[in-house]
C-alpha cells in the first residue's frame, strides 16, 4: 500500500489503463506533488510508465542491498516502505532494531534518492546528466539536507562524544524527516532543542516536487524566496526590469502567487488542525508536532508522538482530524478544498 | 514611549513637522500597519493630525474612566499603555493586581477599541456611521474576537465553575492577546490546551490594519481567504469572471500576492527566530511562544515566558534575536528586509 501510494495510485492507474477523459488530468494534478513549474516531462501515459520503471528499479536495487544484511521478509518490507517514503516499519523501534551502520547508510542514501524529483532520474536515464545536475531544486534540496546534517551532528556531539556516531544518527534522521519517511534509528526526541527544531523545519519543507515525499516542497520555497527578492529589488530600483526563472523557466505571477497561497494554506490548515486536536488536552509539543507530522506525512513527532511512541492515545475525533490532515497534505491541499466546495456540485 | 510608539513615532513626527521630501512617504508606509488597501483616508499631514486627535481623545477618556477606581499615577500609566496596545504594566502581576471587575471591563473595552482601524473612528467622527459600520475588517475582527471569547469561556468553565467569571477572564485575555497588548488578569498559562491554542491563533492574527496593534492583521486574513475562494471558484467554473473586493475596493493581483507574501514571510521569520533562540535549549513551548509573542508584539507567551514570568532567562544572543524580531514585526517585515538589502547601498 505504502509503495503503490508513493508515486500516486492514480498516476499508476492511468499508466496502465487507457486515458479515457479529460477528468483524469485533474486526478494526475492532484496526485503529482509540487507546483507544476519545473516538471521536466509532460504527464502522458508514456512518461508515467517511464517514471514507474525508475521507481521499480530503485526499489529492487534497494531490496538487493538490504538483503545482504537482513532477512528476505524484512528487506522487502523496508525496501517498499523506503521507496514510498512511508516509514512504515515492521519493528516497534524502527530501523534502530538492527543497530547496523550498513543498513542505516543504505536506507539513508535511498531516502535521499526518493526525495529527489523523479524527472532528474529521467534525465539521467536518457543520458542528459549535465541537465540533471543543473536542477536548481536538486541543489537546494541537498544544500538544506547537508546543512541540517552538519548542524545536528555538531549540536548532538555532546550526547554521542564521537563525530562519526553523531553524523551517523544525524544523517539518517535528517534524511528520514526531510524525505518525510519517518524511520528512526535513535530516539531523537532526546536531542537538544536546536536539533529538534531543525527536524521540525525539515518537516515543513519536505522534499522535492515530483518525488514520493510530502511537505511544502523545496521548489515552492525557492519560488517564494526568488519572488520576494525580486519584489525587494523592484522596490529599490523600480526602473530595473528583472525576470526571475526557476529551472530555466520564467516564474510567472500566477506561479509565484500559487506558491505563496500554498504555503499560507499549509500553515492555516496546520493551525486549525492543532486547534481541533487540542480538545484532547495533550501538551503543546505533542499537538503541534502531531499535526505537522500529519500534514507533511512524516509519521513521528515529538514528546507523546515521539519516535518511541504512537498516536494511540488520541481520541477518535482527533484521529479523524489527523487522518483528514494527512490526506489533505498528501493531495496537495487545494484539490481537497475544491472537492469540499459546494459550488462543484451545482450549476454544472 | 509605548504611547508615542503606538501610532508610529514617524507618523507623529510627520504630522508635526512640515513634509520635506518624498522619502517621508516610505517612513509612513513602514510605520502604518497593514496592507494599503482599505485605508479609508489618504496619508497626508492633515489626516495624520485627525488620527492623532482621535488617539489622544480615546486615551484621555480611558484615563478618566480608570481614575474612578485606581490612583492617578496608575491611571496615567495604564491609559498610555492600553492606548499603545503595549501592555507595559507597573505591577508584576499586571491588571490582576487590582482584581477589579470594573478595571478589567474598562480596559477590555479599550483594548478592543484600540485594535480597530482608526479610519473607522474617523468615519464616525465625520458622521458617516453607516459606512463605519460597514467596514468588513471591523466585522471580521469582532467576529473572531467574540468567537474566541465564547469558546474560551466554555472551555475554562470547569476551572472557574461560573460562566460570569470565565467570561470575565476570557474576554479580558482574548482582547489583550488579539490587540497584542499583553496585559494579564489571570494566569492563562494554566488554561486547557484548547484555550491556549486559541490565544496563540489570536497572537498570529492580531488586530486591524491601521490600529496600534501588531500581528498579521485581520485585513490580510480576509484578503487571503477571498483570493483563495476566488481561485477555487475559477477552477470549478473557468468561464465565470468574478471580481473580489475588500472594503468596496477591488482586490488586485498585487494586493493579494502582497498579503500572501506577507503571511508567508511572517511564518518564515517566526520559524527562523525559533531556530536561533533554541540554542538556549529551553523547551518547545517557551521558544515557540516567545518568538511568536515577539513578532506579534504581544508580550507574554506560555510556560517560561508565561504571564507570571518574563524573558530574563534568555541569553544575550537570544534577547538580541527576539528584539530584532519585535522590530521586524512592528515595522511590517518588508521595510526591514529592504534596509538589510545590500542593493540599497549600491548603484544609486
Amino acid at each position: 500500500m505504502v509503495w503503490i501510494g508513493g508515486m500516486g495510485v492514480l498516476v499508476f492507474v492511468i499508466a496502465i489503463l487507457p486515458q479515457t477523459s479529460s477528468r483524469s488530468i485533474y486526478l494526475i494534478k492532484a496526485e503529482s506533488t509540487g507546483p507544476s513549474v519545473g516538471k521536466l516531462t509532460s504527464k502522458t501515459t508514456l512518461s508515467a510508465r517511464i517514471l514507474y520503471l525508475i521507481y521499480i528499479s530503485l526499489t529492487v536495487i534497494l531490496f538487493l542491498l538490504l538483503l545482504i544484511k537482513i532477512p528476505f521478509f524484512d528487506s522487502i518490507n523496508y525496501a517498499l516502505s523506503t521507496a514510498g517514503t512511508g516509514g512504515f516499519a515492521i519493528h516497534n523501534n524502527s530501523i534502530a532494531h538492527y543497530n547496523s551502520t550498513y543498513v542505516e547508510i543504505v536506507i539513508t542514501i535511498f531516502m535521499i534518492l526518493f526525495g529527489i524529483n523523479f524527472n532528474v532520474f529521467y534525465l539521467v536515464l536518457i543520458g542528459n546528466i549535465r541537465k540533471a545536475l543543473k536542477s536548481e531544486e536538486l541543489k537546494v534540496y541537498l544544500l538544506i539536507l547537508f546543512s541540517a546534517i552538519i548542524l545536528i551532528a555538531i549540536n548532538t556531539l555532546t550526547l554521542y562524544n564521537n563525530i562519526f556516531t553523531s553524523l551517523r544518527y544525524s544523517a539518517f534522521q535528517s534524511a528520514s524527516i526531510m524525505s518525510t519517511s519517518g524511520f528512526s534509528s535513535t530516539n531523537f526526541d532526546m536531542w537538544p532543542e536546536f536539533s529538534k527544531w531543525i527536524l521540525i523545519i525539515l518537516m515543513f519543507i519536505g522534499s522535492s516536487a515530483g518525488s514520493t515525499a510530502g511537505g511544502i516542497k523545496v521548489s515552492r520555497i525557492i519560488i517564494y524566496f526568488k519572488s520576494v527578492l525580486k519584489e525587494i529589488k523592484y522596490t529599490i530600483h523600480p526602473k530595473q526590469v528583472s525576470i526571475i526563472t526557476f529551472e530555466d523557466k520564467p516564474i510567472t505571477e500566477s506561479v509565484s502567487k500559487g506558491a505563496f497561497a500554498y504555503i499560507t494554506a499549509y500553515f492555516i490548515i496546520l493551525i486549525l488542525g492543532i486547534l481541533l486536536i487540542s480538545v484532547d488536552n495533550y501538551d503543546f509539543t505533542t499537538n503541534f508536532t502531531a499535526a505537522l507530522s500529519s500534514i507533511s506525512n512524516v509519521g513521528p513527532g515529538f514528546n507523546l508522538v515521539g519516535p518511541l511512541n504512537n498516536y494511540s492515545m488520541f481520541s477518535s475525533f482527533s484521529k479523524t482530524i489527523l487522518a483528514l490532515i494527512m490526506i489533505t497534505g498528501r493531495l496537495e491541499l487545494f484539490p481537497i478544498l475544491i472537492f469540499l466546495s459546494p459550488k462543484l456540485y451545482t450549476n454544472h
